[in-house]
């Protein structure tokens, strides 16, 4: 999929690392090269793909098995990058993925317990085997994410945000495990810092790419 | 999942094989025996998997993956076998499955070209690596299995049946390729005799092993 000059990023981190705005504030910096990209997380717009998300989100169905609901992710990642992902790639664009396999990864394979390799190997055939060129891994103090949780007033509190601080550890514990696992491909981004510091590094990472 | 003396058993083949009729008399002899048992397909009522089904035969769906669609089929797979399959072989039914890992190898992976081994182990995922114990493969004349289809007059016909004589032959093929594969899991079944012969196959083979 990939041809030369084009870059596919996937953007990762547990919440409160300050993803959303660091997001912001990448697009801003790359409308201002002209450079041409898109942002975007799954499902994205993709029909077939928000439909599969809203069986995940139905609060409902609460028997849903862990394994289902990988599956269904990955269901949804393969037409958002059929649909989306690819023909951006195709045209010569950018692309910045707000959270890709390794979301899976961590939060279903390592910290529900499937088991990483097993996540890996299914969203290997949802993607064909493709993987992001550069994974940024913003990495915050778990304690320092649940602060920033709570004194954001404009932040709608989900599920995860409520787990408690000993989930943010096992979530931040299994980011750390892809990193060394994939040295090449995650760099990590000290997340701590402000936003400034943590949106200028990310620029950084990617225009050493460009 | 598999306790002594429970017994999973599913049934493939490919269209016009008998596939229904034989069910139903199976169905028929196992209350003779006054076995605990089930038969079920999928997605069974669960309603997660019915959900998840309804995506995929949502014909307004064109721009539907075929690997998207190999893993709602996993997806909905999964949640039945946690739900229906599991319950019924801890209750020490006997439970038979019309279609299973099989199907999908066949029409996902052989037919439609994801390739076989993908697809096993994409599903391998999905039942945490459970496999029936028995499968009956009923194989039929690909010729034989569309005039049974066209003197019908019950049977629906639906978008796979129109497929035609060389699809047919294609999907035989698959299940060739994973009898050949499978040789302690699957049986065949010559599904060119009469019901009634291929019925009493089928129940042999099932009373082999109870």
């Amino acid at each position: 999929m990939s041809n030369n000059k084009t870059l596919v990023i996937s953007i990762e981190g547990g919440d409160g690392a300050g993803k959303s705005t660091v997001i912001e504030l990448i697009a801003v910096h790359l409308q201002e090269l002209s450079l041409p990209f898109i942002i975007t997380r799954e499902p994205g717009g993709v029909r077939i793909s928000e439909q599969i998300r809203s069986i995940t989100l139905d609060k409902n169905l609460q028997e849903m098995d862990v394994r289902t609901e990988a599956l269904l992710f990955a269901a949804a990642r393969r037409q958002h990058l059929v649909e989306k992902v690819k023909p951006a790639v195709e045209q010569g664009k950018l692309v910045i993925i707000d959270r890709f396999v390794d979301s899976s990864m961590v939060y279903q394979g390592y910290v529900r317990g499937i088991g990483v390799d097993e996540v890996y190997n299914m969203n290997l055939f949802a993607t064909e085997g493709f993987l992001p060129d550069l994974t940024l891994y913003l990495d915050v103090d778990p304690k320092v994410g649940l602060d920033r949780i709570a004194q954001n007033p404009d932040r709608e509190i989900n599920k995860l945000d409520l787990e408690g601080l000993h989930f943010h550890e096992r979530v931040r514990e299994g980011y750390l495990s892809l990193v060394e696992r994939f040295p090449n491909r995650i760099v990590t981004i000290d997340a701590n810092q402000s936003v400034e510091a943590v949106t200028n590094a990310v620029i950084k990472e990617i225009e050493l790419r460009l």
